[in-house]
């Protein structure tokens, strides 16, 4: 793996003024990204101006790139998973400096407000987490057209560029000897769902673990469960040879959906288990399968923990008195409860040492010229990570 | 204080005979006990006899008293909240012997089953818990009137009687030094607020804590709460006189309900708290509290804790995207998440070394004979808890 980092400082349009480079806009709702030149300001106080090495692509891309009405807009720079190298800092800016390698990370991590203090919790209270086509903290974007119209930024994250401006509240810096296109996995899914299983959840050695939903997500609690020691890890999908895949990230037992007869899925896992899943998560975003992992609980302590984004609007129901009695918990994760800069650098460390496994996860890579075939992947569900590279 | 512990084996119908003595029976719903003659069994295999002390009224007794309908069945012999001494006991019973002071709880705790073995949950498998008029492991009843006719059970413990019959798997032994008319209240309702501060909760020193309702039970939570270090605890309730008596048990604000204008009370508390509590309590029972509860919660990292009992088919509904981003739990605490026969000598041995207070809850006494006076304080909110004596 080769990538090249001696660049970073040397473009010729130099520290504090606009660059001009590549971007694949979304200009229109589900249409293919245009590969256009654009011209990305300088970064403001407390902003870092990132060379992209590499991005993959993740499924709220593929939402927002499809969503026709708010908080959809265009034009925009999609594009939230990412490792690159810091081209320039701004004003006040004292984390990293130019040449680090970081990856941009959607939640924001001030490190001064109560939350990000806090070890309990990942929910930034200065830079709340939002899907905002703005900067966080100084609002409008860095992004122009060569006609000087404004392009949104995304997640205040915008990897589908050469280069891209992100507040350092967002930039975690890593080891340069990761590789990118392994380190950008942890920008968001595979963070995701590993940082469920180990830090929401807190899953133990020898625990039950049911995941509903076989996606790159899915697939990450796998693995942190495998990490966290689970001895049973039971997935369950409509689609059978997402067995073979799950058994990669350490997946013992699968349940197909809507094939188990009239038996609910609920059902089947509480007879396997003889009594429900100590965990369970639901990585899918569908009400229907909260209420069902919520059911295969293990009575007394199971836990459901949900990653799934829903429709807006969407709500889950619960008997009152099965809430009181059952003795089960029921908890959102958001970004795998991680704290970006503490817990990041830790994942990969144990990516280093081998103890948590990254790269089965990619299994496309395209250059950045034909970033549309990372959507034509995504959307055939032939992928779990397609990694696109800026240059290689 | 003065209770007569000799007399506990020396009745003249003897070990393995039927006892004869007074019961204060439910023959129709609403309408005043009845203190009659009944015959009470000799226990079975793995039960108990045990001669009454006191007793105390709970709210659920209260419910089931009332109650027309299934699961409402009469004639009954309700209170489940004792203490008592062994009077005999049946085969296979070593737990216990003659004369040991006890109280029995509703829940079961038999000792053996994946549930009771774990430290995680208060769920026994073997004899799961449930509002049941008939005795846990052997079914049937132990009480007959003179007439011979059947007199049904209420939650494994039936406590209005001079004796009852109890399994072994829902008696505590206690040290006998505790006064049983403080010890009674750790059958339930008290027992079930300090647990889901102290178990379910796991209030930490420092933490901010806000109760809904503050009746004994609420109350409760206060005191569990002021045990494990809270320095805030904000009582919620529609009547304001209930802040006075709140203070006793570590109540430090109170928020009046109704009262805010239009402000809903979880605004008034995100407002007092910046940002929300860190652990919320429902102790009434009802749907739109439990929801001002959750919406009550610190974002990042807020629990919220259901203890009240709605009406049959209630339930509970969450927006999926506020579950997912805001980083809440939820959970149910039945018996305050306590294992009968570990934890309630912990918290009996606190009451002895004065760190956990129970003294302000009695507020009534009465004798058995006046039982009825109990019902009349309860059901004018009069009294915390009544103790009934049975001899004083």
């Amino acid at each position: 793996m080769e990538h090249n980092l001696k660049s970073a400082t040397s473009s010729e349009e130099g520290e504090g003024q606009p660059i001009r480079c590549k971007a694949a806009v979304a200009r229109k709702p589900g249409e293919p990204l245009v590969i256009e030149e654009i011209i990305v300001a300088p970064p403001m106080p407390h902003e870092v101006r990132i060379r992209i090495l590499c991005t993959s692509l993740c499924h709220s891309d593929f939402t927002f790139w499809k969503m026709q009405e708010s908080p959809g807009i265009f034009p925009r720079i999609l594009g939230h998973e990412a490792a690159g190298v810091v081209e320039s800092v701004g004003k006040d800016v004292t984390e990293v400096i130019e040449g680090d390698v970081v990856i941009p990370i959607f939640l924001p991590d001030c490190g001064e407000c109560v939350d990000c203090k806090s070890t309990k919790s990942n929910r930034c209270t200065n830079f709340p987490f939002k899907v905002s086509p703005w900067m966080p903290r100084h609002g409008s974007t860095r992004f122009t057209d060569l006609n000087g119209d404004i392009i949104y930024h995304f997640m205040f994250v915008s990897s589908f560029s050469e280069y891209t401006v992100v507040d350092i509240a967002n930039v975690t810096k890593i080891d340069p000897q990761i590789s990118p296109d392994r380190a950008c996995l942890l920008s968001c899914g595979v963070s995701t769902g590993v940082g469920a299983a180990w830090r929401t959840a807190g899953v133990e050695p020898g625990s039950t673990v049911a995941i509903f939903g076989l996606g790159s997500v899915g697939l990450a609690v796998a693995e942190g469960a495998r990490f966290c020691g689970a001895t049973r890890i039971i997935g369950v999908d409509v689609m059978p040879e997402k067995f073979e895949i799950g058994k990669k990230f350490g997946l013992t037992d699968f349940v197909h959906a809507g094939e188990s007869g009239n038996k609910p899925v609920s059902q089947v896992i509480i007879e396997m288990t003889d009594g429900g899943a100590d965990y369970c998560f639901e990585c899918v975003g569908m009400t229907s399968l909260v209420h069902e992992a919520y059911a295969s609980c293990r009575k007394g302590w199971g836990k459901t923990v949900v990653l799934g984004v829903d429709k807006p609007g969407a709500r889950l129901s619960f008997s009152s008195s099965e809430v009181l009695h059952d003795g089960k918990s029921l908890m959102g994760s958001l970004y795998g409860g991680l704290k970006p800069k503490s817990h990041i650098p830790i994942l990969l460390k144990h990516y280093m040492d081998k103890e948590l496994q990254l790269d089965e996860f990619v299994t496309h890579e395209v250059e950045f010229k034909d970033i549309n075939r990372a959507f034509d992947l995504l959307s055939k569900g032939q992928c779990l990570r397609c990694v696109i590279w800026m240059e290689k």
